[in-house]
């Protein structure tokens, strides 16, 4: 992992760097309660409009950290962007200490107090009257520029001091998301002059990340300072993503697209897709150009490869629906797999997971489908089917393919491993298999 | 969010804290490709043996930039663990700064060696010789001390430099848990004299964090300095969180109990369970109490209850299984749901809901099932089913009960909320009409 040039490497090509700090506040960050979601989120947004971040830090409820912090990352950004810390029940913290490093008082801002009043009156319907603590979330230090938070009751603030900008957002995320949308990036883009950071990614199959960098090292040397190579390894995909930054874009949107050019051929027989993409993003666009459909028999995987398929928006066009066969019974009436079959091969064996999937077929009447069976572990492993044994099928009415995986991990990656793995083998498939034709 | 005690309360107290810090190391972290996972995991494990993260830092693979963060964390914290930067494809900084920051040299391990080729051999099975970039992952700087990385090649490394302790991890998360876990945690808990850090969580459902606060004022003000309360909403469930900190265990251990026992009855109208859980593993336990089982109809979810039902081991004791009938033509074929009631009401709607849920008692066999029905979005949405519109049926074969929720999030966050909503509801269900009795 990590990109191959250092990234001060970028710092030496006479671009003026925007850089950012994001500094999440929250006690329950620092005891594990919360996985901090934000700050990816942030990170990508930001770069796409040409601010690389520099440090992220994470810091407790609590006065003196919270201060040293704000110096701290001043000292080495132009933007410091502050997540959390302005719940109604958080700690009262945060917002007097914003105030007070910025040296403003606290007011009541009307436009935030209508909302607030308006979100529980008119949207939560809360019975009784509003409590006090909800109120206050209307106060705001009079130093501040309001950011309104549609989505919920405490605001943003933007505040600037010698030069810097600071950006105070809730740490909720569905809310953070609205005002970074709606208010934060359009306004950082008028405030600072940014180079262009582009991205190029291609999505591989089937070779790791050390025999990758192996087989492209040549390429990969002659790649010019301003831009970098990325290794993203996921579940037995690795994405390379070329990321380049420049002032002129159009020279680099073209310099991306040349390099890319001469990679593609060498990483050919690993090559999924030279975009962006999840492998079910890949499955349903090819689905899609071919007006085809999928459905899906799960015994080990759970539904969460249907799930996978159902997270991106306008699944129902390809994606028929699912049978998760848990139970052997479900097997049998559903799905139709012989009762004999499962005692003398067993519920995760080839034949199981074959007659699963032409009972998928049968019964969602999907073109293709995929089917799984196998141990996810802890427990239920024995000396011949060890814990990560795990059975694919995927097919469609003229013919199945079968193959038999050793997961070596614990449950959740056993389970998210098994369902990359039957959406790449039913990628390979479908290209493989051009029944359409 | 967030404690209502400040942290450094529990400073003031005596008691000897010993403070980590976490840093990660990559520029995947700061370009949002990656989310950490790692340092929340992480936290919780530390917590768990007494020792409190006070900060945490994220820094790119830039020398000077991991330099700065080691000397930084280690004014404030006794323990320095850091993640990342080690893979084989790395920029081969962390490995060379960590040796130059504690004045060692690069040699050979030979035990690592044999491991590193003992797992290309024997695990990875790839075809040809071992590459030099994977032989290189054996070499370590002499002034440390090696843990050994049983899953992967990556080893750990322990520095002690003017009485810290600086701990290098591997940044792949099943590779750092392993290590944590065998060797990390307990070699700590040999060098430090920790202090007893106990949790005790409440989970409640149908309240709202502000008014929970409001409720338990009263109690919340009356808790000693060594206990804090944290409000962890989460979907819909606010978690009660009790975090004390004591030299001794037992007395702890009683105090914790004592409030909690103070405070139960004042939430009683909303408490779901006096543990740390998940809503799936109450509706579970509950389950494997009464040796009932429970399946699931899922259109808008697309498998995503199945997948909660099934992430913890032991799920098919009481799970049979799941019809994801994403397509109209499956809730007819597979769940009986009559084509006419699509057609007069609507496939979102009770009327369907209901029906799938027959359905899937019947053909799943369970003794209770979850049904659900709605537009997702972001397209699809009418006026009088605008997106976020969800219907939810829970039932057995003698009772069904089904309610229309407007929810008002994103695609991936209504699927979320609706799986959560519906397990809550099948819980209340079982609670209320005991069928087993």
């Amino acid at each position: 992992m990590g990109y191959n040039f250092a990234c001060d490497n970028l710092f030496n090509r006479n671009f003026i760097m925007v850089l950012a700090s994001i500094i999440t506040i929250g006690d329950e960050l620092l005891t594990g309660q919360t996985i901090d979601t934000n700050s990816a989120w942030m990170a990508e947004e930001l770069n796409k409009i040409g601010v690389w971040v520099k440090r992220r830090v994470a810091v407790g409820d609590v006065w003196d950290d919270i201060w040293n912090a704000l110096d701290e990352e001043s000292k080495i950004a132009d933007i410091i962007l502050i997540t959390g810390g302005l719940g109604p029940t958080a700690d009262d913290i945060t917002k007097p200490l914003l105030c007070k490093y910025f040296g403003g008082n606290l007011i009541v801002n009307e436009q935030v107090l209508r909302h607030v009043k308006y979100l529980f009156e008119k949207v939560f319907r809360r019975p009784g009257p509003i409590l006090e603590r909800n109120l206050k979330q209307a106060e705001v230090p009079d130093v501040c520029t309001v950011l309104m938070n549609e989505r919920g009751t405490a605001p943003g603030m933007w505040f600037e001091k010698e030069k810097k900008v600071f950006v105070s957002l809730p740490g909720v995320p569905h809310e953070m998301k609205g005002l970074m949308k709606k208010e934060v990036l359009t306004r950082l883009q008028r405030r600072f002059k940014m180079p262009f950071i582009l991205h190029q990614t291609l999505l591989t199959y089937g070779m790791g990340e050390s025999f990758l960098a192996e087989k492209i090292k040549d390429w990969e040397e002659q790649l010019p300072g301003h831009i970098k190579l990325a290794y993203l390894p996921h579940y037995g995909n690795v994405r390379l993503r070329l990321t380049g930054i420049s002032d002129d874009k159009n020279k680099l949107e073209k310099e991306l697209e040349e390099q890319s050019k001469k990679l593609k051929p060498l990483i050919r027989d690993w090559l999924v897709i030279d975009d962006d993409m999840t492998i079910q993003q890949v499955v349903a666009k090819i689905l899609k150009e071919r007006k085809q459909s999928v459905g899906t028999a799960e015994s080990c995987t759970g539904g969460y490869i249907a799930h996978l398929l159902t997270i991106d928006p306008g699944a129902s066009s390809n994606f028929k629906g699912t049978v998760v066969a848990y139970d052997n019974k479900v097997k049998e009436d559903i799905l139709n797999v012989s009762a004999q079959t499962i005692n003398s091969a067993g519920a995760v064996s080839e034949e199981t997971v074959k007659e699963m999937l032409k009972g998928a077929l049968e019964k969602l009447k999907s073109d293709y489908a995929v089917a799984t069976s196998g141990i996810m572990g802890p427990d239920g492993g024995t000396e011949d089917k060890p814990v990560g044994t795990v059975w694919i099928a995927v097919g469609n009415n003229r013919k199945i393919e079968a193959q038999r995986f050793n997961f070596r991990f614990d449950r959740v990656r056993n389970i998210e491993q098994t369902a990359h793995t039957a959406l790449n083998m039913l990628r390979k498939f479908i290209e493989n298999h051009d029944s359409s034709a």
